[in-house]
């Protein structure tokens, strides 16, 4: 999500009011859909579903329980693929004995990913039917015949030589990157990796420079292997940070503790400035006025891989703590935890995957901004995508009915009032755009961004982070000088 | 469809009973779930369907009445968009006061196409909202919630000039490539077209070589209109084979006039060899083991847009005529019949449309070959898709639950028997595979294919154009030698 939070031009024609059907799985929409109305009439927040336009909320009384699980997981039930402690033994042993696939730092973090059930009824990597569903439909039919969402192929390359080790086996172990046999794939098919076709139908280009696929598909092998994942223990990765990861099923509990009556997710991959808490503490003033009483922002910053020249994940950790500390974000109504997905960068195909991992971790209401997951074209003077794709995309998506959408509204720097505000098209000229790249600018520059565009000891942060990395750039030249 | 036809290798678990859930809207659905069971244990060919796997299909009465409508159109009705012969002269004289946009040959074919409802349920070109559900999905959301296929953008591109012309005007009308107005298309939305992200997701490449991208899509302009379309009279191409160009309403009215009680469709853009003629009166016979009483065999050449070393239209049906005369496929349950959309050579991606076209036209059952709509890669010395990709991507497509598809089985010429056969897999070195450029090789060469491979009339009609070719070939020489 760009840090320039640009105005939902969504016409009239995709804006219609959410009457969602209740799944099948869910038992607590009411909650959500006693309010729509109001919700729908507000002028600054509109819930997109275009695809059960006829169906009518069913009534309940008023009276009626609630409950904090606000959503099911895709295909009912949440995925978790730990081997259980009594079996530990044994499996390891076993796995000793069966070929090695070696995994590389994106291909763990997508292991833990699955194993948490973020992807959801996901049971392992992709067996090439699932890999076909999720490259032209976007999605996976079930054995119920219905569809959930799934528009990033999860995949696990090997080499020609790995292919040839594994030969006709049909378990393989995993190991980390340090070496370590973490858990085994199962029952696996191996098939072609195809990269040119999977790269294409992905990111919508096959221009060199797309970060994702120069650091992890081009050096990859020429199979895919898929199959049933198991791992021996959770994944952590001794940063400090591991305490930030909570898994699906740990996030659905803190919200059923906190006794959440709506939960609406950010995914974000910068620091948040003020336009940011201005859109989520708008939120949730919306949501207050619908009706509902405990509404929980989950602040859920992308934890995997992420390219060069992004923010670090430590630092921006650090940052989010500021606000939260600085009170620009309410700590009682705010849960930060770190999403362990590697970012893609390919925009409408990925807000999809952001949307439907926060179902599976219990959010019903999502917020997509201008351009989500996208990126400056590599090779071209201009956006890889549409800045409006990816939230039309999302409210389109196959398996994504279940979810409420909220698209944002404009934020920017009003230079009268002094702080970040919610765009008046009729002030255009009194209002200043600070794009991500201005914003690290600024930072790496030491020149100070207006006041009241983030609070002062989360700009610190990035201002600190930035000097660091002058530091470094110039004791490298400098030893360069004297090698 | 490629000549050489190749076993279908799909897995078991790819291969389960098509118990088909009979659609809302087909009402005769149990004519062909009554046999499906004899079907499915026939090695031959086999059903494809793994999306409904859990429903039981319906019992009726064994005297239930045939009904030859055997199949819906998407969306429950066939779209037509002839304008009433009572408006054409009031719509003529408004559409001559409308901003024009200048169609190419191929955009009237797609004109053609939608018109006849082969697109049903789309009314028109595609507006942004249905061009990225195409793109993204291969699938359109009704009203109703319900899908139906989409896999290729149906659009129209238009120029900077065109659009700045067209201004705020809400309605356009189309010219022909000969300067006439045809009709128009109303409620207008223009929106961009991303060459790049369109190519990309439709052929999985964007290698310079891609036929219709080279022919259709980079000459283009940088807007796509959608609306709604109107003509004021069918399409006719003067070619002396409008006969040919039954509408799917014409066809569907054959079918019921034929008593037709199955209807398998063959699409193809090739000349027909015994191995297809083998295949397809295999599948009659299987047809009629199954209980049904009068298959009938759609013959459906495409007649739109082909790449230049195809063989043109004029040529294939002389050819196919030649195979009806010689009784090599039966014309009592035979129609041949042309199918107006051009080729996009999109394999995976185009098959869908090939196979939601029929059921369009009527069609119930659906033949799918090896690569089928593949072709070479453009750059690579490698097929273009994986060949089994085409039928296993068709099986597991949304909106097409309701086409029984019907994977081939191999054939090629047995060196024994002097005869196109099915593949003996005990026999390997006794068959040939003779592939589309090797049958080119021999007609352009003049020699002959091995006897049995094609009927002698049909094979003529293949070296004369060939021979022509050439013909022109060394007068255009002479002509250059001269100048």
């Amino acid at each position: 999500m760009s840090l320039l939070i640009r105005s939902s031009y969504l016409s009239q024609s995709h804006i219609q009011p959410r009457n969602s059907k209740p799944s099948s799985h869910t038992n607590q929409t009411p909650l959500k859909l006693v309010f729509l109305s109001s919700f729908n009439h507000n002028p600054l927040v509109s819930l997109v579903n275009k695809r059960n336009p006829t169906m009518q909320p069913p009534t309940f009384p008023p009276s009626m329980t609630v409950k904090s699980s606000l959503i099911d997981p895709d295909g009912g039930e949440l995925v978790e693929l730990m081997v259980s402690e009594s079996e530990i033994k044994l499996k390891k042993a076993e796995s000793e004995t069966m070929p090695k696939v070696k995994l590389t730092k994106i291909d763990l973090e997508w292991v833990h990913v699955i194993s948490e059930g973020w992807a959801s009824p996901l049971k392992g990597f992709m067996r090439e039917d699932e890999y076909l569903q999720s490259l032209h439909f976007n999605s996976l039919r079930l054995k119920d015949g219905s569809l959930v969402n799934m528009s990033l192929p999860i995949v696990l390359a090997i080499d020609d030589d790995t292919k040839e080790q594994i030969g006709v086996s049909k378990n393989v172990a995993l190991v980390s990157p340090q070496g370590d046999v973490i858990g085994s794939l199962r029952s696996v098919e191996i098939y072609k990796h195809n990269k040119e076709e999977r790269i294409a139908r992905t990111w919508g280009t096959t221009s060199p420079g797309l970060p994702y696929v120069e650091e992890h598909i081009t050096p990859s092998g020429n199979w895919l292997i898929g199959g049933d994942l198991e791992i021996f223990q959770p994944i952590k990765y001794n940063d400090g940070l591991d305490h930030y990861r909570l898994s699906p099923k740990q996030l659905r509990k803190e919200f059923d503790n906190r006794q959440a009556d709506a939960v609406f997710a950010f995914q974000l991959r910068n620091p948040v400035h003020n336009g940011h808490a201005l859109l989520m503490n708008d939120t949730r003033k919306r949501l207050l006025e619908m009706g509902y009483k405990n509404p929980i922002l989950l602040l859920h910053p992308l934890g995997g891989f992420t390219k060069a020249d992004d923010v670090p994940l430590d630092v921006r950790m650090e940052q989010h703590s500021k606000v939260l500390e600085d009170g620009v974000l309410d700590p009682e109504t705010t849960i930060v935890s770190i999403f362990p997905s590697p970012m893609h960068y390919a925009g409408p195909t990925e807000v999809q995957w952001h949307a439907k991992a926060r179902i599976n971790a219990g959010a019903n209401f999502y917020i997509v901004g201008r351009d989500p997951a996208g990126m400056g074209h590599p090779t071209e003077k201009r956006d890889l995508y549409d800045p409006d794709h990816g939230k039309k995309v999302l409210s389109m998506a196959p398996g994504l009915e279940k979810l409420n959408i909220l698209p944002f509204r404009v934020a920017a720097y009003d230079t009268v009032e002094k702080k970040m505000a919610f765009f008046d098209p009729s002030r255009t000229k009194e209002f200043l755009f600070i794009s991500g790249t201005k914003m690290r600018t600024y930072a790496r520059t030491g020149e100070s961004p207006p006041d009241g565009f983030m609070c002062p000891s989360g700009w610190n942060v990035l201002v600190k982070y930035y000097e660091s990395l002058q530091e470094s750039d110039e004791s490298s030249k400098q030893q360069q000088a004297v090698v």
